[in-house]
């Protein structure tokens, strides 16, 4: 028997991962993922980079039959994924993101991540810079910076066994109000549903590689 | 000897792959992707899902020696990454995605992975939908769809063996006039470098999950 022959290399053991990756509307309802397993995969989720470490992400876990149903007509569109998921995680981007510089930086150093000397430099560097941004500017960056920490969660859902929905149409006037957040400074990413899936899924085309690249 | 016990878990594989990615600016310069495997790479990033599915996703790959000299004066803090990395991708989101609209659901009805009845509904409920949509709404949806690829290809490349640098510091208003794209259509979203790493990387410090999680 060939044992190597047999095993598969993490390169196959991801792109797994990444393809049976679909967006599943149906969850089985009995399935409830625990808080710790959750703290897990936002674990995970976070480890994502962001905009000069600045992790603007916040998330909230809508997992109790109230908060579903404080959350229900602000998705009216995605009934299924709400009544019938483990949770749905909303997430958010930090418009003050900036606050927590000095927090992130000086938690680095006392870590032994990254020299004193480099955060005394770098703190004033990137709050010279960030303030003189404008509020669309910030919001664009955090939003992209949402992108990345939602599709590491996908994933991550994924690789736990888990099945999600990024869904984006939902009421976004007045989703963060609804959950005591203030409106002004989180602003709504994407809902994620997440669960054990109780359909097969859909397929979907992607238009090929050669279509969107262009090669310099 | 317990074959089984030895052998690791899709999860573990999966986050062995997240835990060590991290942002490389100094890259073996001798390590070139070839176009076919970047293009594997791509492959796998434009697997994520996408508003509506409309992929507004383009990349421009610049690998060349000319095109690395075109991009370093507009990423200046970053010549490392540019100048010693297989390739630097350029990551844009299209403003006129609305425009494939017709070709992806109608590929996906060609390929049998959408019934032409649904099709028939959903193009012109998402056309009316979108039509309606202001410019800024357009294109936070598409920056929040560029950041879910984005953090695909920067994971696939990890699977692969290879390094990535996310950058959002360069000069987003010339960058894609640079490369020839029309400037009001094309957003940057960011650069990625990409190549094998020829340095250790900085572990960085996350906020823990708590901190930046509601829990409802």
């Amino acid at each position: 028997m060939d044992k190597v022959g047999n095993e598969m290399t993490t390169k196959e053991h991801f792109l797994n991962v990444l393809e049976s990756r679909k967006s599943i509307r149906i969850y089985d309802e009995n399935v409830k993922i625990s808080k710790e397993e959750m703290t897990e995969l936002l674990g995970a989720a976070i480890k994502a980079p962001s905009s000069v470490n600045l992790q603007p992400w916040r998330f909230v876990v809508i997992e109790s039959d109230e908060a579903k149903s404080t959350l229900a007509p602000l998705a009216s569109f995605n009934q299924n994924q709400v009544k019938t998921s483990s949770a749905v995680i909303a997430v958010f981007a930090d418009m003050n993101n900036l606050d927590y510089l000095e927090e992130i930086y000086g938690k680095a150093v006392e870590l032994g991540l990254m020299p004193e000397e480099v955060k005394e430099n770098q703190v004033p560097a990137i709050r010279g810079l960030l303030s003189g941004i404008s509020n669309q500017q910030n919001k664009e960056t955090i939003l992209i910076d949402g992108g990345l920490v939602s599709m590491q969660l996908m994933l991550t859902a994924k690789a736990f066994g888990y099945d999600t929905n990024p869904i984006g149409g939902f009421d976004k006037e007045n989703i963060a109000e609804a959950f005591g957040l203030e409106k002004e400074r989180y602003v709504p990413v994407m809902l994620i549903s997440i669960g054990k899936a109780n359909e097969a899924g859909y397929k979907s085309y992607r238009m090929p590689v050669e279509q969107v690249t262009e090669w310099k």
